[in-house]
């Protein structure tokens, strides 16, 4: 009763300042934590999911189903997709380009920077307004001043619905006019924390052929982690070296990190711990090493992933 | 003028309490930087190295230079060898078995783990006592409290020589009477240091293929370290976890990771930066959710990395 007065009370807010209205297509965890975000904060909200009795929970809070995928397009201004792939989306949204003729897609689906620059094409010419989401949270999160969800696209239509899209978190960024930008800083955050986590199981499954635990070595991976590996990726020099090319060090050097490299993979084969995602790594610091670059830093491989990438975008 | 007399204050010292002789066989960086540390401590110290020249600024602080390995050995009690590998080291030390009988033999040669238990087998078998240590520190941090040295082999040998082996870090660390045991934990940390690293790198590739900077992306990544990989990987939970063969999750599970390794893998062979270290991992992820564990956290790859695991060594 209480929750509904208070609901209700937003309702009679959202008339007055005519606020936008909002469908959200796609019902896991993720679309019903944008919905319910959306609701709180007495926006007008239809729900549209696939299949039937995602939707209940959010209706109970005020939410308006729709009984078609064009209908919840129909209702609303704004329209927030978040399914599984971009096929999924693909498959949805394809019919329906006259009826999102004019309106706001915002998608948060996750996928690929040219996936995400491929449908801001399609957007552009069915006359779609487009911006391109990616979501640094989990679904708990959603609503809350913590999370953080990156924006590109047209920057004055992320500005016409700043307010709308802000009650999903309150890191809420606008970033770049090319669509493929939200979902790079996504990937690029997420290849680090896989990079840290997957070598961290490495670690421990190496220390637990000697009955290490990762309790037992629990405080030296916390020192590590403060004392070397963040003053190292936070520090300002590393990136500046990065961007400037300046690959020059005093301390530990290419030849060095090869050595490193190759008694971890020689020490972790004679342990029976696969290897195999540090051979390529390892591969390239033989490689510099071998091109004559031994007493550079072993920030030198980047110049190598940097050469890989041919396609360069403009901002 | 100054340095010869506090110099000589210590070398009178250490003749009053009798402090033992050391013999530092290896003058790279690294065995100058331990040297110095024993000179500057007031230890007796003879200095030894394949090639000549290197000698000469510690020998100039009050080190006395064998002319041949024999006679650097003979010279002392404690012999501390710091060169490149251990192929090198049995190429110098095989032929002086007579002469490191009863002596003690401080190795803190990089190695594998594997390598220093066959070491110690070797010193067992010739009379030598053994301890392998792991420098997880640089040249110029040796002798400063910070500098993190560990060591394994059997503890009543440790305890007699840690004052001296304290000379060279503070954070002096005896392991296990497991001598592979030191070599295990640095060569775990240093896993832990390439996974962050080359992440790092992939993930800066990833973004200069959009024009966006290191400098640009710093507050993220340093945002992302405080808030996500560190509270991670220091999570006294993530480590029981581990331990316990506790694969549950309430928040991403190996579904959600897999698609996300598809992703990043997918965008960076369309951008160009080549994915081949986390393949193996997108390999594994794939392989848990076929077997069923899509559910599970992603540390149920974990699983995986310790089955293949054969060898359990006592501690």
């Amino acid at each position: 009763m209480e929750k509904e007065k208070e609901l209700f009370g937003h309702q009679d807010a959202d008339l007055e300042n005519n606020l936008t209205a909002v469908s959200v297509i796609g019902l896991g965890n993720m679309g019903v934590a944008l919905a319910g975000a959306f609701l709180k904060a007495g926006y007008p909200t239809t729900v549209w999911n696939r299949s039937s009795g995602r939707a209940e929970g959010l209706v109970a809070k005020g939410a308006s189903p729709a009984h078609t995928l064009a209908s919840a397009i129909a209702a609303s201004e704004v329209i927030v997709v978040c399914v599984s792939t971009y096929d999924v989306m693909d498959d949805l949204l394809n019919p329906l380009t006259a009826e999102l003729k004019g309106k706001v897609l915002v998608n948060l689906t996750t996928g690929t920077p040219e996936g995400a620059r491929r449908t801001a094409e399609w957007a552009a010419e069915h006359g779609i307004n487009y911006l391109d989401g990616a979501i640094m949270a989990i679904p708990p999160m959603i609503g809350t001043p913590d999370a953080l969800i990156f924006y590109g696209g047209e920057k004055a239509v992320f500005d016409a619905h700043e307010p709308l899209l802000k009650q999903l978190g309150g890191h809420t960024t606008y970033l770049s006019a090319d669509t493929g930008v939200p979902l790079l800083y996504d990937l690029a955050l997420l290849t680090m924390m896989y990079g840290a986590w997957y070598s961290y199981f490495h670690a421990i499954a190496l220390l637990s052929t000697a009955n290490v635990s990762a309790t037992e070595f629990l405080p030296y991976v916390t020192n590590w982690l403060q004392h070397l590996i963040v003053p190292l990726l936070a520090d300002p020099n590393t990136a500046r070296a990065l961007d400037e090319g300046d690959y020059s060090t005093d301390v530990s050097n290419m030849l060095v990190n090869q050595l490193a490299l190759d008694n971890i993979v020689r020490s972790s084969r004679e342990l029976g711990i696969s290897p195999d995602w540090l051979v390529p790594i390892q591969a390239i610091a033989k490689k510099k090493v071998e091109e004559g670059h031994g007493a550079d830093a072993f920030s030198r491989v980047f110049d190598e992933l940097k050469k890989n990438g041919g396609l360069v975008h403009g901002k």
